[in-house]
């Protein structure tokens, strides 16, 4: 039997942090004498209780996580600390179910930024921030879960990932909390960097913060309804893509450009790929508007960056409704769907590195078609790729896939036509945002949608962030027997 | 370098029997007193003249192919065929385009379906005829490719069927010819059995003919643009049920049961997870009809079955316009197309064989991560899955998503509509037949989709029917060098 002592210790602590951090929207209310406040400082008060309650029950001796605990404090946290953080959205005057409220907060924890919420441009500055706060706190964790958590878990490929040097996990264990740290200060940098372009841009102090939280999380809740778009202001849709770029790069080449390897940015292939493959989609989209919509080149050109960086990077942003472009739009923007950013990035979806790793597998097999008796090993990053990492990869995108289609096809089940069906399953999984079409378009929200599917979405949402196995692995028998 | 002359030989030979083939139809038209017959004797002596051409080109030593030989024949011929079984269509009086009739004679020896004819109700029976015996003669040759020669090539996982006893091709190849004989027999057997039914539930002996031959072989060309929805019959519909689920099966079983081994069907898991997946498939539709649309149980019943067997086992027929029936139906038929029937079959898709290994991969995976120690072999039909057959069946599914990914895009790019464009990329590459949308859809044909699309249609249909590698393997240099 696995012991839930330390599992249940850990996530305690983590559930009271997020009651400290409540603190923070409540000092935003009260300095804009906004009276809901009152409603983050019960949540608080709550969460510090629930969180308390469960270190002291479990308190002791020190904390050792076997591979077991890993994965079930990975999903019970992310399942945990959304429905903590859904508390201010369900006490405060939005009148939110709880459907509603753990909707909101595992699209924020999981950096997804679908909403339910409409009129926020009139919403008070605690709910806002709360939101941006999710969403950043969620970004943390998503690459301290990247760096420390998934490559010993080897889930989808992950492995890869370890850290080079030791494969022990006595050693391995301190270097990766070690490593989280550093990038956890490079992710603050970012953050700050973007807050302080965005206002030097023309957005106010408050809208700064709140979508340089979003941004470099690529999360993509925006303190407007028409997000970006409300800004008409090429310098912060400039400013919005290269930091949503720079949010899905490995935050690892960061580390690495600090320590003097300031080549490390060009000698990633997954880097090279994933900037190579979305300069492609953008040219393609610039064209495409420039020729068929007959946009100015300059226009197009920031239209079609913006846009396709937000899809591609899994934020979730829109400058406009882009599902009205027409056809190749509709369809190149659902595909970009499924793509996603850099492994080790706060990004979501399948993830280039994958994409990588398939291709390599892909030409090693037809060289071996037609030379039966070659020996052609696969290499990625200097490795040689085990036939165990390359299947683990191909099975994550086969499971990806099939769980596209049953929620998709559980989507139309409920009434959901067949693009807001299989764009919401999409997004979902893939953590973008928006889907498409006229309900949950970039122009949408999800509010409209039956309770059941905002269940469904939400439970996608976590699949695809814990990269499926995670969870997965915790509906396998032998999982709990001893 | 690669020597031609054994595949030219075996080509010529192949487009020799296809000229003579054409007597067939030429003779239908002469008993049904249309001048006709004319445009198949010129097509039939274009056809003998090119095929003699190959053939006294070529003569001379005996024929032993390698396996780059089997690859590039395989390939030559789907195309080849397509090409001189066009001619038809271009010389009659339809005044078809090349790119019109070309593609209506790879839908139709492709097994696809896809149709750009209307007025099929008021054509002469030759044509009709002809575009049955394209699907007819194309279902023998998928059989007996995936019988004798795809195991060979190791394409897709189907190294799987080879020949049990022997490895070594000297005693394999003769046996595979051996049971590729037998199974063209049980082939026709089938579809006399299925002419005599149809004839029997009240179709002309010419629509039994027609519609058997279209039937068996899974391809659904009909002699109505109402495809079977023209018979008001639920006797005709049934049958057509039941030989398309035969159809469908792994055709090997038939000889083994012939031989005695009647559990056959029952033991192979193949058909007992593909007949499970079918079930399900027909009961839920059976009572969202029932349900959502109203429907009488018996009418029900019949609907889901005969069009979920339809897109499923992909013949393509339609009973009616199912697009109609609702959200569900749109997202379940879209993925339905993708499914496919048994390996050893004339089905396309993706097929329920690869579904059984990445299940079984999938589920070796999961239990590695819980126990990384562990030692978890995976086993299917009685074999152990080596790791080269498990990432080659991951490929193709891999492969099949991409192409679909890319060829959706560019049906989008030249205009057509996200339902349309999904749909038929889909529908094409799983040599299914008709789409989705009103355009394509079951009520509708491809004949005003622009030519582009065609021949990226066209393109879809052959890589899917040659299961992607046995096509790509021609792209990669290697291939044509020493």
């Amino acid at each position: 039997m696995i012991s839930f002592r330390p599992v249940l210790f850990v996530f305690g602590l983590l559930v009271t942090a997020m009651g400290l951090a409540m603190a923070v929207p409540a000092m935003a209310d009260i300095a804009a004498g906004h009276s809901d406040w009152m409603v983050f400082a019960i949540s608080g008060a709550c969460s510090l209780g629930l969180g308390g309650l469960f270190v002291f029950a479990t308190i002791g001796q020190p904390i050792e996580l076997s591979l077991r605990q890993g994965f079930l404090l990975t999903t019970l946290s992310w399942i945990g600390l959304s429905a903590v953080g859904a508390l201010p959205l369900v006490f405060s005057e939005l009148g939110l179910s709880y459907t509603d409220a753990f909707f909101e907060a595992i699209s924020g924890l999981t950096t997804t930024g679908s909403t339910v919420l409409a009129g926020l441009d009139r919403m008070p500055p605690g709910i806002l921030l709360w939101r941006a706060m999710l969403q950043w706190l969620g970004g943390i964790g998503i690459i301290v879960m990247g760096i420390a958590i998934l490559p010993y878990l080897r889930v989808g490929g992950m492995q890869l990932f370890r850290m080079e040097s030791s494969d022990r996990s006595e050693k391995a264990l301190p270097r990766a909390a070690q490593l989280a740290g550093a990038t956890s200060t490079v992710y603050m940098i970012l953050s700050v960097a973007c807050a302080a372009a965005y206002w030097a841009a023309g957005m106010s102090g408050f809208e700064a913060i709140a979508h340089a939280m979003t941004t470099v999380s690529t999360g993509g809740y925006s303190t407007s309804d028409a997000s970006l778009g409300h800004f008409a202001n090429p310098a912060i849709h400039w400013i919005g893509t290269l930091f949503m770029v720079l949010g899905a790069l490995p935050f690892v080449i960061y580390i690495r450009a600090v320590r003097g390897k300031t080549d490390a940015l060009w000698k990633d292939s997954q880097v090279r790929h994933f900037l190579a493959g979305l300069g492609l989609a953008i040219l393609a989209m610039t064209v495409w508007l420039w020729m068929e919509r007959d946009e100015r080149i300059a226009d197009a050109l920031l239209l079609a960056a913006f846009n396709v960086v937000s899809v591609v990077t899994t934020t979730g942003y829109a400058t406009v409704d882009y599902g009205q472009w027409g056809t190749f739009a509709v369809g190149a923007f659902f595909f970009l769907t499924f793509m996603g950013g850099c492994a080790g990035s706060t990004s979501g979806g399948i993830k280039v590195m994958r994409f990588e790793i398939a291709a390599i597998a892909i030409r090693s097999q037809l060289k071996r078609l037609i030379l039966p008796h070659g020996v052609f090993p696969m290499t990625y990053r200097g490795q040689t790729l085990s036939g165990d990492v390359v299947r683990s990869v191909l099975n994550l995108v086969f499971v990806f896939i099939a769980v596209f289609v049953l929620f998709a096809t559980c989507l139309s089940l409920l009434g959901l036509d067949f693009i807001t069906a299989t764009s919401g399953a999409a997004t979902a999984l893939a953590n973008v945002g928006p889907g498409l079409g006229d309900v949950i378009g970039p122009a949408g929200n999800f509010s409209t949608l039956p309770d059941a599917a905002k269940w469904i979405l939400s439970a996608g949402m976590l699949l695809g962030r814990l990269e499926f196995f995670t969870v997965l692995v915790l509906l396998v028998p032998e999982f709990w027997r001893g």
